[in-house]
């Protein structure tokens, strides 16, 4: 199976239904069906060969869906890059996966400039409205111009697209995701009922990162509706929610947040939403009852994973958020293995722990990624017979449901205690003056490391340091207690997915220290 | 990915739930697993390797079920013989794929000794209660005696299991399918809804069948409970129903057929029941219809497919049968490809027919059969560029529905117009006379074909062959209509899906005569 299966399908069942919408623009599948076959050979023609790289650096867009269609329906190899990376973080991306064609939006025009004067022989297209920019070819008149070819027709163990990873710790990598790799995520997601076969699916998170593709390739094996936005924005998630009656969605927590905290939100017909899920980072129990509270309709699935895993790996059900499943404090969990996904915990040596102690996750599954472009040393770190090593710690509970404590190199080892940062923020977050906070281990020549929290306020509240490390003794153990906080108005660092970049964070306390996690 | 994935899973999620229910004999999944581990090691034991062929003929049971388990855990190949065929012609298929072990059960213990007899070397078990007939092992002994193995870890590549056809049409073959041929149909089922994750499943269609695996592989995915009955009455899928509160079963339209029109199933608490797929042939209009007034709080799904498509490739759910699906007539076809299949209609050339044309159904995907076992020719007619040649005649709608009319090789032609056999017998089986009925193509000077057709009469009612004729001209047109009617009582001959063996309803008709299609 390929990533473009679910387009021909498509075309077979449902030609003339809505395949997807951006702003004014509305094109059936039978269109779409046309436009892509078009790109796909236009590709081709700029001499791109099969399994060549194709990069894409851009907004949100119909163009977008587009696009990875297009280059799976070529044979190419899609490179999304990350719109919150510098020029030159870029470079080093494309530089590294030898993309000789790259697809920039307005937004990136000046980007994809300097890039090309940067890389010898790398072709500009431009995808976008308005005036083509100089030295690129117009998206629109490839299309135009181009007959429409075959489909490639890639197998299952054919590379479909290197996705540079967020890098929250360390230097991206790209990681190699085939067409079966994503296919098998697709359908462990439908089988689980994650989406339904019917969705109007919005597309708020970034579409370059594979949060966002969690559910984008499920939609497009299903030949749901696209409703795609340009970026997240609670008033443009909500405004498009009401406007084409989007009935599902996937936000990661710190949109979840922005949105149902959101002033307006209560303006909004948001009646036809069924369904949020959410990953990518883990939801403090605060933001989450503030979520349930504003969208009483909505069921929230939480998908645990990695771009690594195509990416989901567990899925923590509507019903697990409430009722006996919460009562059990299994909210506070990641849920369980997909239907094609196996999970175990393991010590530093690979062994099993026990049930309730605390390890590293590890994944198996069709899903697991093909390796590191190029990197075959760490993808062996990585993937050890066939279990993929997430970096994240967590134990499992006896029925199977895993708890994520926190990135393995995030724990903090204070006073010779293991210290989970997830944990002391879960305390923070219930403070009901804090909208975002982190916590990290810096530097303590008495205890090793010390646990340390970044807050920011609530706009209008305060909370003195003093105050919240009381605050948390009143919830969690005197050790785990942050021993110094910062309260600012600075928004947190971010990367593509929005997950907080700890190493940011940790990098004024540590400079000129070692610290081997960093 | 490998069918005994969804069983390692449950061991992690479920370990302390009902697995498997057969009489008073009720397993968890610790059980389950412990067993199939040490019956794996047990098969390893008798000298077969990994991709040696392990036979099983046996009516249903738990131990049916774990046997393919183990087969799978073991890394050998499972070959499930069909229960009504001769004892020569499952030697036959023995010999083909060369099986060294044959598992038994009390009603096959005497074929199994005859079959030791004729193949040099072969191994018996007895997979049954009561004393192990001389020259066989017993299966609890083996299961008690031997150590557990880990999984063998099949590839999803591997070959799990060759499925003699039925052979409806000429001599069988043997189908040969992957760990992920079985894993991708088991997906789509799971992704399309028509499994609920929870299902308790009852599994009266004969195991050895893959009508029956249409259901199995995807309940052992989501890690459902299986209830498990010797074989097919009404009475035992009742009581089964009513004693274990089954949700989910698979019948084929005669054993639906035989269960609806029961006198005794309104004595019977069937509330539990929510889903009843069937499929492996057609299903009259009006034995629909008696089946939804008998069950009215269940939904019905038709799955279309043949073993070469492990099994599934289209759906037609329960809303095509009623409502707006039903007006637009969608409930007398077999609905549109599951999320991992394509469909097409081609001609006898293999290119495409427009929409609404009766032609050869091709379907491809990734649950497409690896190929016949050692009949790589036969395999070059069928599997052509990936897609499985079906042999069924049908056409497709402009919405993706697709509409078998009939087995390309039962098409009639009588006086150069095509004829349907589905359709006559749709018609016939409208009148309140009819239980059963069957319609070829016979001998015939003036228009080289006739249509015939052979009727079963319902208990104590009666129809001439002249009313059923005048019935017929009724419904539709007139060189459609059966020339020549044969009331019988004698039960049809079926296949071991429960298929009417036409050929053999053909035979007396057309021995010493030419008919190549036989």
């Amino acid at each position: 199976m390929n990533i473009t299966h679910g387009l021909r399908r498509a075309l077979q069942i449902n030609r003339n239904g809505l395949a997807i919408v951006y702003g004014e623009r509305r094109k059936t599948w039978s269109e779409i069906g046309d436009r892509v076959a078009r790109l796909a050979a236009a590709i081709r023609a700029t001499g791109a060969q099969p399994g060549d790289r194709v990069a894409v650096l851009s907004m949100n867009s119909d163009r977008y869906l587009e696009l990875y269609l297009a280059a799976g329906w070529s044979g190419t190899v899609i490179v999304p890059l990350n719109i919150r990376w510098s020029a030159l973080e870029n470079e080093d991306a494309m530089r590294d996966c030898r993309a000789g064609l790259l697809f920039v939006d307005k937004a990136f025009a000046q980007v994809g400039t300097v890039l090309a004067k940067a890389i010898a022989g790398l072709k500009l297209v431009y995808v976008d409205d308005g005036e083509t920019p100089a030295g690129m070819d117009s998206y629109e008149t490839l299309i135009e111009r181009t007959a429409p070819m075959p489909d490639a027709m890639r197998q299952g163990s054919d590379l479909c697209g290197i996705f540079y990873t967020g890098g929250t710790t360390g230097r991206s990598k790209g990681v190699m995701l085939s067409h079966g790799n994503l296919m098998v995520n697709a359908l462990n997601a439908l089988g689980e009922g994650l989406w339904p076969a019917t969705s109007v699916y919005l597309h708020a998170a970034p579409m370059f990162h594979l949060a966002n593709g969690a559910a984008m390739y499920s939609i497009l094996l299903s030949g749901g509706s696209n409703v795609v936005i340009q970026g997240f924005t609670p008033d443009g998630v909500a405004a498009a929610i009401q406007r084409d009656r989007v009935t599902d969605t996937l936000l990661v927590p710190t949109m979840i947040q922005m949105f149902v905290d959101h002033p307006k939100i209560g303006d909004y017909d948001l009646s036809s939403l069924k369904g949020i899920a959410y990953g990518a980072s883990p939801i403090s129990d605060a933001v989450m009852s503030r979520a349930m509270k504003a969208l009483p309709n909505v069921q929230f699935t939480q998908a645990y994973g990695m771009t690594e895993l195509s990416p989901i790996a567990t899925l923590l059900h509507w019903k697990e958020h409430v009722g006996e499943g919460r009562a059990k404090g299994r909210h506070r969990g990641a849920g369980r293995a997909t239907f094609g996904c196996e999970v175990k915990i393991v010590d530093a040596d690979d062994r099993n722990v026990p049930t309730g102690t605390v390890g590293e996750i590890a994944v198996r599954g069709d899903n697991v990624m093909m390796g590191y472009w190029e990197r075959p040393e760490e993808t062996a770190k990585s993937v050890i017979d066939g279990w993929m090593h997430t970096g994240d710690g967590g134990y499992m509970d006896e029925d199977g449901f895993i708890y994520v404590v926190d990135r393995v190199k995030d724990m903090i080892i204070s006073g010779g205690e293991n210290v989970y940062s997830a944990e002391v923020e879960n305390a923070l977050a219930q403070h009901p003056a804090v909208a975002q906070c982190a916590v990290i281990g810096i530097p303590s020549e008495r205890w090793g490391e010390q646990v340390h929290a970044i807050v920011v306020a609530k706009p209008g509240a305060k909370a003195t340091p003093e105050e919240l490390m009381e605050f948390c003794k009143t919830l969690i153990a005197g050790y785990k207690c942050p021993r110094s906080v910062e309260v600012t108005e600075t928004p947190m660092p971010l990367s593509g997915a929005g997950k907080i970049l700890k190493r940011e964070l940790r990098k004024p306390f540590w400079e000129d220290k070692t610290r081997s996690v960093n």
